[in-house]
């Protein structure tokens, strides 16, 4: 790592281009805060998304401006550090440039922190009627769309679309799609059943499908066990050791042939990195992530760094096969990349980065978590309230802390999800609505108007 | 008004069908709640909007989740109150039917309160070029947008598109107006100043244009020129006597030909009743509203009732033209209406609906606003404190009070506007992105980079 000691030598400061302002991105970026790097970070969107607690718009417990954070209220402080709002399209190495849809930007220094987008395993089917959890504007499509499926019931006449209506089929039983599940699950027991008296609460049913043997199959067998128990008890219909073949606007079809009629189907069952053109050499395509040393930097790429969920890093027995792509990892290999590029700008060699799993965490439900920490897991309220005060404290920015402490307090005292709002049309495919036939004669009659 | 009478002698509630959940149907179903109607709400959106503080969303000061509250909450535990989530496409009077996008509705009473929408005064090549703020997501278009130009105009390199990209009009100098060219005065000297440190703020100039002689012109001379001396202060470019033209995706042209090179145009110079097919008898072409009686019953239409914005009441020498179209009134007629109809159910006649002007107010920034009370006007620190006092008093919902209450604490003792959230792709015509041009080759360099 000597081109930063090089352009010290020139007394000029290298050129650092982030690109990427998820855990691993922003950790560079306030890591080189005031030191001596001109730091640019570029990302598609302006804002930081805090994508654990996603699903938490996704089910309108949180509003959006909750979890995200505006990059440049970070950065804006910052005399060494730049950002720009551009999404890049390629990377020329030989020329140390990135090319982006707003131009070009040169780097003596990369830093690749895209982190990672729903995986579909090739199936286009399923990509084209399944819903994701990645990013906002996701959760917030996902959130209008349950609302407006409740409020659809209120007016369909057959059962059929009724069930199909009111039919949540998640697939991917890991920490986004339990605790989705779980959340939904609530859903049914407060807000369904309270203000859609008109309706039967148990038609709406929430399947969480997985093909393994057991829901968050990274925890611990208890963990998972414990997992499957809260899940049980909120009603949710957990599916393992299930594949889905295929889907449809109206159904999805499991491995087995069996149809499940739904206009709802969330993918959580995978993620793969977020590669960009040109550093080909350093793609592993089996994992989709790039094959980085024990320095995140790019095999056969002088001066680029791979970070998070898009950095293959072999780290001896311990992790053979890469770590796994979660927030913690992104976050210590951030600040060891940091503590690499000090180093080297004293003339110090690089240290090899080992990652410290500090555990894992998923909450179910009110009072129903399960927490992995030190080889031992716990669950119930204990680790319900852990993991909230994790949670809250690993915020970006005091405001948040805030919006999210007083979200909270004002749901679980008032067992209500208040942030119900649809705020754009109701466009998804093959659902009641774009059926003209559900649209004509007589809405499905006002019981207490009858 | 004796057909709720009708129905008493069989027995049976009479069904009253309220259209649009704004402040005058809210109102009404609120009223009616426990009382012997069976009340229907109909309304396109799924949660209540206070409409007045939309611009503040717009502005990036509240999350919409604040100032927006589902309908549900309001009428889940009412138990002869129901929702339904529902266009209304025409109303069938003879048959007492009100047809919609989900089925029709039979009704005994039929409240109209659909609420007022943008008037483009048949500009076409405006209405396709100007931003609305009339709903939530058209206020989360306007807050990206901005956000997306003020991003864009980071890159720019020719100084004119920078100019026209931070070049914000807005048409129309009524409250909406002003109190959003005085929030984005205020973005001016807070956030571009400090968080894009490489701009000159200057460049950013917003400029409110109204055809009339003064801001706020339905206020008084003084709290008029208290207004325009607080948007000066700011350094809010207003024009008087100045018509708008025309507009095209990158300029508006004035009456007297004069273009203004602009991305971005709001257009809050005007609002039209949203009028339902088959009440043709009681439509009032110029005004665009339904006239009614001093009982807002449309006229020809017996048992047909029309509040607020698009009632069009001749109440007297005091307002021989029909009342503003301001929350007021519509608040007012609801209750108003509500008396009426107990009145009714208890065989007591009809009361003349009289509008008690409780005055009005607008804000222009911290510590500048203008109110109007018992015939004086008052401005500066304490009509503002009034101003934020009345309208978190008014807002519907425990929570949205706390959290406008928490939102504003933090901008005004932060001096930020945090909820600065792009949530939208940059899709606007005309503007840099959609050029091509502006997409190719180096962009503009990064000062501190260089």
């Amino acid at each position: 790592m000597n081109h930063a000691k090089q352009h010290y030598d020139g007394l000029t400061y290298p050129k650092v281009v982030v690109v990427g302002g998820g855990f691993a991105g922003l950790e560079v970026v306030r890591g080189l805060a005031n030191k001596p790097f001109k730091v640019l970070l570029l990302d598609k969107q302006n804002h930081h998304c805090f994508q654990p607690l996603l699903y938490q718009v996704a089910t309108a417990s949180l509003g959006a401006d909750s979890i995200a954070h505006p990059f440049r209220r970070t950065i804006g402080p910052l005399p060494n550090v730049a950002f720009r709002m551009a999404e890049v399209q390629e990377v020329l190495p030989e020329r140390r440039v990135v090319r982006t849809n707003v131009g070009e930007f040169e780097y003596d220094i990369l830093v690749l922190a895209l982190g990672s987008t729903t995986n579909f395993f090739g199936n286009q089917q399923l990509a084209e009627v399944a819903m994701q959890l990645k990013s906002i504007s996701q959760a917030l499509d996902i959130r209008s769309d349950f609302l407006q499926e409740f409020e659809r019931a209120m007016v369909l006449r057959e059962e059929n679309d009724l069930r199909r209506c009111l039919n949540f089929v998640i697939v991917g039983a890991g920490p986004t799609g339990v605790e989705l599940a779980g959340a939904l699950a609530e859903i049914r027991r407060t807000v369904l059943k309270r203000e859609y008296r008109e309706m039967d609460s148990e038609l709406m049913r929430i399947v969480l499908i997985d093909s393994n043997d057991r829901v968050l199959k990274n925890f611990s067998e208890k963990s998972s066990a414990n997992a499957l128990r809260y899940l049980q008890e909120l009603g949710v219909e957990v599916q393992l050791n299930t594949r889905v073949a295929g889907g449809d606007p109206d159904h999805i079809t499991l491995a087995d042939g069996t149809v499940l009629e739904t206009n709802t189907v969330i993918w959580a069952a995978g993620v793969k990195g977020v590669l960009v053109p040109g550093l080909d050499k350093a793609v592993n395509e089996r994992a989709h992530r790039y094959t980085v040393d024990r320095t995140n930097q790019l095999q056969g790429y002088p001066g680029v760094y791979a970070l998070g969920d898009i950095a293959l890093m072999e780290e001896g027995d311990a992790w053979p096969k890469g770590h796994p792509q979660v927030a913690t990892v992104a976050i210590q290999q951030g600040r060891h990349l940091v503590a690499n590029l000090l180093r080297s700008s004293n003339g110090q060699a690089a240290r090899p980065f080992t990652y410290l799993d500090k555990g894992s965490m998923a909450v179910i439900g009110r009072g129903r978590a399960v927490v992995e920490m030190g080889g031992r897991s716990y669950g119930g309220v204990f680790a319900w309230l852990l993991w909230m005060l994790v949670h809250v404290v690993q915020l970006v920015g005091f405001r948040n802390r805030i919006m999210v402490l007083v979200n909270w307090a004002w749901k679980y005292l008032s067992w209500k999800n208040t942030i119900r709002l649809i705020i754009r049309p109701y466009v998804r495919e093959g659902t009641a609505v774009s059926r003209p036939a559900a649209l004509e004669g007589e809405a499905a009659p006002v019981p207490h108007q009858a």
